[in-house]
């Protein structure tokens, strides 16, 4: 069927095309089919109908597909029904419970990065492998396909070091200091970040107050080599690509599929090349993982995976029901590490974890004895190693590496939450602490968080800030406030469904 | 968020906009989030995310979203984050596995017919129910609510009754032939018939050849008690809207859930107020149901569903594993129905189909004793009655009661399919049947089909004709004879692999 091409400026991620249902039913074609479209070169998209938007004999064509067509435009193009593709039939495969295999699970990934699933079909992937899970061999197989799909680093030294933190523990800033310890003692370590989605600040968010952190995987690699290690944005490299087409899908319907957690960390540390890795996995309430026997097979499961992929993985399960230091949001937690590079001081949750981490990977690297790498970790700290390299790390990103925490601007807008009776703390609840944080503007607003004066299990006298909120925008520290009357973030004994009922500072 | 408003005139189907990454990254909102829109009123859109076709502080706002802002147009808007509709945590309580309640059912439909669920949680809830299926309580609840949210005929008087077939079978015409036969002995059916989506032509497509098919609830109820029956399309109506917009998304995916397909049926039947109906199951190679013990399995959850609604239900398992009647395809079959209303000749497939289906629904009815049925529907086919009523129904309809099956036009352009040597036909493949006559026009094309005349099990000689290939038009016969000569629709014993590779008419 010959029709006439009517331009939609729209990005829509795929191949995608409008036509009018008399022109779809003359056709044979339904909503959801595809269609191949050819005037000089020949591409399949999937089609939407209209009854009045596009009219008969035209063809409505989205951005992507107009790019392909401009590289020889003409006014009419041939179109005709075209098959599924095969990933197609693989999901389906994956819905009936069938296992896969190895050549069409990369199938599959190359289609979900090439985007030439729908978003339906991804959805039913997505959805299948939340209640049925994959097994073992397909897990590598998607982790592999991950890896190859995108861009790779790889190193002629070794070992190359990285970390990763399974998440959900607010104020969890310990990156900023574990990655120059491990870097300062003569390892590389070219650790990655994401940004916050749901959290108030990522690594990535953190970092990018002291330098840019958007860099292509062989700037990663240079740098990396050059000081030893790097905190970037992993969002800025094509590193494993396919976990950002399946996150894009998870997203909305709240779900991380067993499979795909596990695809996805191990694809990113993979990508960079890396050989030995710590995970960090967070319990407790308001982590993802909520005790510790479901720790411990988390753990297992990310080992066996490394195994099967050539990499060494150690995992520690950590506390997690509490925020790590005292500050929630991407200043305040920056001032709070690099507080801690220069003068040693600064909440113990975070010291602590932070050498328990980073000596870990000392001693998988082979830079400490076992058993020694906490105490080298400290060490490095104490003596100023740590800070230097975290100068160095500063500088190869192009930040400027004289920065102090003195320097680092918080919101300048303030209001303390205050104790509502004498007692103790029972309750501590991070989720809310968080979006605490975001109403306050965080993790765009860089100024904005949360600073901790009392966590669970400290006593506080009626009337005593429990927390102090930043925000840069004062309507974004009224939002906060009132977020916290409703929903008070901290309980102390004696207090019962009472509410946070004075605030200070508006 | 105040953001100006540039429309797209585009109809998504939904409320969505398009907002720019850096107000979506300001505002806290991620793909497939939610935001509430509001001028003087206010709505909830899904949001998709664009780094340069809006530009920021812009919003754009589809078709849809448009028409509800231009009530009392404003430039700008009110943008803010809104949560999810709690029909999103109710889809996700099915992907755990846990059982609905009664009110959650009732949400989660409304939430379907006014589209403020997503593709992604569509087929995220058509997923699960295909992996899970619902209970039968759940199917009751989702079966009443689709009645419910749609249209509904209330007849003053009773028994209404009413057939449905499960489909799969090629030719199955047998409905122009039941109606007329059930309402020429004063009983009420009220048919409601689809259009072919992969078929070579449903009911609809078919009768429309005779009369128009399209009518709003009210005009069928109408009809029908002045005649005695319609066959009419179901689509033209709003009776169970839930059910179009779950297809949508099971099209794509091919799938048909157990507890949709039962309530999708019960639904329609419910909704025109059925009370006793009589449902056509074929069974074999090539229809929706394999064996006997699957078709009594189906048999089963109809008639206890039946029960929990009301609705008196009997099944007929029928033979599916050849066409009904020798006729493919709108025009063809038309022609072949009406030529046994006329004369009582034709293929006996389709008479005796015709009658034992009408005889149950005449038992049912109390029209008949039981086991007299059959018999009374042969009287009445013999007896000329069922032809008169079948010009009342045409007429009514407001098509021409004086057509005869001499005067339906079929396609000019024809082809024979020859037998490739001397023998038995061993296999007769459905599917290719009607691929063939797909690909000849039907069902768009109303004169393609094809012709049958030999079925499986009948003996051939080599050269002699064993199917006619009719089309519209000349391109579309070559296409099916291409199609015919890859994909043989009969096996004659001995032809091992060969190809028809002889072809009259061209």
């Amino acid at each position: 069927m010959q029709l006439k091409v009517q331009p939609i400026d729209i990005k829509v991620g795929k191949y995608k095309v409008v036509m009018n249902t008399l022109d779809a039913k003359e056709l044979g074609v339904y909503e959801g089919d595809r269609v191949r479209v050819r005037n000089h070169a020949t591409l399949t998209a999937i089609v939407d109908f209209t009854e009045d938007m596009i009219a008969p004999g035209m063809i409505g064509v989205y951005h992507e597909v107009q790019e392909q067509l401009r590289k020889e435009w003409t006014e009419t193009v041939d179109v005709e029904p075209a098959e599924k593709p095969k990933s197609a039939h693989i999901v389906r495969k994956v819905m009936d419970g069938k296992k896969l295999e190895r050549d069409e699970v990369n199938l599959l990934v190359r289609d979900i990065v090439e985007e030439n699933l729908s978003d339906v079909e991804l959805a039913a992937f997505i959805t299948s492998t939340y209640i049925r899970d994959l097994s073992e061999d397909e897990t590598e197989w998607l982790t592999r396909a991950m890896i190859e799909t995108g861009e790779q680093i790889k190193f002629s030294t070794s070992p190359i070091m990285d970390k990763h933190s399974i998440g959900g523990v607010p104020g969890n800033k310990i990156t900023l200091l574990v990655v120059p310890i491990v870097a300062a003692n003569g390892l590389l370590i070219p650790k990655t970040s994401s940004r916050a989605i749901t959290g108030a600040g990522g690594t990535a968010d953190l970092m990018e107050i002291l330098a840019p952190v958007d860099f292509t995987a062989t700037q990663i690699k240079e740098m990396t080599e050059k000081v030893g290690g790097v905190i970037v944005w992993g969002g800025g490299t094509n590193i494993a690509p396919a976990d950002d087409k399946l996150i894009k899908i998870e997203y909305p319907l709240s779900v991380d599929p067993h499979c795909q957690l596990l695809a996805s960390i191990m694809a990113k540390k993979g990508a960079v090349g890396a050989q030995k890795v710590v995970m960090d996995i967070p319990i407790g309430p308001g982590t993802k993982i909520l005790d510790v026997k479901a720790g411990r097979k988390l753990a297992r499961d990310l080992i066996s995976l490394g195994e099967r992929l050539g990499m060494d993985v150690d995992c520690a399960l950590t506390y997690g029901a509490s925020p790590v230091g005292r500050t929630v949001g991407p200043a305040l937690e920056v001032r709070e590490a690099l507080k801690v590079l220069e003068t040693m001081e600064g909440p113990n949750s975070l010291i602590e974890k932070s050498v328990v981490i980073a000596g870990m990977l000392l001693e998988m690297g082979g830079a400490a004895p076992r058993g020694q790498g906490r105490e080298l970790a400290l060490e490095t700290l104490r003596n100023g190693k740590a800070l230097a390299k975290m100068k160095e790390i500063i500088e190869v990103q192009g930040g400027n590496p004289d920065v102090s925490y003195r320097d680092i601007a918080v919101g300048q807008h303030t209001a303390e939450i205050l104790a509502p009776s004498n007692g103790y703390i029972i309750e501590f609840y991070n989720k809310r602490i968080v979006q605490l944080a975001r109403f306050a503007g965080a993790p765009n607003d860089k100024g904005a968080g949360v600073l901790i004066h009392k966590k669970r299990g400290e006593s506080v006298a009626k009337g005593q800030p429990v927390l102090t909120v930043y925000a840069d925008k004062k309507e974004k520290l009224a939002d906060a406030v009132r977020y916290a009357r409703e929903f008070p973030p901290i309980f102390v004994e004696g207090m019962l469904i009472e509410r946070v009922d004075e605030v200070k500072g508006l």
